[in-house]
């Protein structure tokens, strides 16, 4: 067990996320499922556009993000889901074959009123390059079973 | 063409989104990839949470959100990307076999103060499912190229 639960959270305790290889295959899977907008499909549309490249979707940065969470913090713990994102901002562009990693700090430890035996666990997330380049930057939260 | 570009959007238009079928095989493999929380993953486990039954990541309702507005407007106009989301609900568990449709509502239009070319339309996104249950709620913003 990782010896993580509910009770053991506080705020400002950093997690740290990844590195996640982002493949160009990758890119163009989930642009072409998610995202098939010209700049996120076509090299040369890219280039020429403001992103400067082929570059992400993000909601496909945004899904790397959740995997690494997973990753670095929920499946070590009961987490029961989350219900919204409170803010998600797309700082630059994640290019092909970039590599990316971040830090989760966690800003909020509560019970909720309604559900006694769910906590509230609010949290940052700021995503870098591996040159240390801010790409994305997520407010969120997520349940948390607690222990009886 | 269109006929949609920045001069003819106002503030209360509205495009309809969707019909988009989520698949139990699409809503697994995304799991896999982006979010392998069990209740995602495992229909027994999903079952007994809260979610009631197997259900898509939050990042899987979103990113099929992203693929509704693409085909229903971005598609359709100069669209030049997104820098954030400012608010994203998920209200109700999507479940597998799903049938998703919705609306977006234009919220604001105007120019970008730095780059004059540009200019910046919000937007909000109410997603149901076929019986008209509420699932997910968005407001986001979408850069577009003002024609010289």
């Amino acid at each position: 067990m990782s010896g993580l639960n509910f009770a053991s959270f506080y705020v400002g305790q950093e997690f740290a996320l990844g590195p996640y290889h982002v493949s160009r295959d990758d890119l163009l899977s989930f642009a072409e499922k998610f995202d098939p907008q010209p700049f996120h499909l076509d090299e040369a549309v890219a280039t020429a556009s403001v992103l400067g490249g082929l570059a992400a979707s993000g909601w496909h940065t945004s899904s790397i993000l959740m995997r690494l969470i997973c990753d670095a913090l929920f499946l070590k713990i009961d987490a029961l889901g989350s219900s919204s994102i409170d803010e998600m901002k797309w700082l630059k562009p994640v290019y092909a074959d970039e590599t990316l990693a971040g830090v989760l700090t966690i800003t909020g430890v509560r019970l909720s009123k309604s559900k006694p035996h769910m906590g509230i666990v609010n949290f940052e997330v700021a995503l870098n390059n591996a040159g240390g380049e801010a790409k994305a930057f997520m407010r969120s939260m997520v349940f948390v079973r607690v222990a009886p």
